[in-house]
């Protein structure tokens, strides 16, 4: 199984204090790797899931893509620690990373930052 | 006073039970509003003044950048429906809008979708 890691300078919250350029970067980074309707559509099908691990096969049909489409999303969603691999014989299965959803979660939130 | 409506279809929460190509597309569409670490500096600022209109003339310096490339970055915010822009004389002031506000929190919460 392999486990990618949140990049090592992470993002901060849009409504934080203060905020660094690397931390200006990454937030941008993690909004980036979902700035794409495919992206969008893979986490919400990933999200729907209950934690269960989605083998790539059951994802090109409702996506409508070829694998090697899927797989070049997927790429980007591993890199920015959105979701994890894990191989299962010829078959690769993903799930979110909970990190992750803690993260976005957080770094989206700008409620009592304004109004 | 110039009001940017939210696009009219609108963007749904990642966790959505059933995403339709055109909500997918707006999500992404508003996710790429923010996957500019100038614009998330951008965000971050005004998040940090309770509701208080900004000038542009008092974010070219914080940002380091130029007034014109501040325009640009805050045109594609107010376009995503995220800003507010005011003409006050020869200044343009800023707000974040709250709505904009809700719908980012909304859509970037995967909270009980996995794990």
């Amino acid at each position: 199984m392999s486990v990618t890691a949140l990049p090592t300078v992470c993002c901060a919250p849009l409504a934080a204090a203060t905020l660094s350029a690397e931390q200006a970067a990454a937030t941008a980074e993690l909004f980036r790797a979902l700035a794409d309707p495919a992206r969008v559509r893979i986490v919400n099908l990933l999200a729907t899931t209950e934690g269960e691990p989605v083998c790539i096969c059951n994802l090109t049909e409702p996506l409508g893509l070829t694998q090697p489409t899927v797989s070049h999303h997927m790429k980007k969603l591993v890199d920015a620690g959105l979701v994890e691999r894990q191989q299962r014989g010829r078959w690769a299965f993903f799930t979110l990373r909970a990190a992750a959803v803690e993260t976005l979660a957080s770094v989206a939130d700008l409620k009592g930052a304004c109004c």
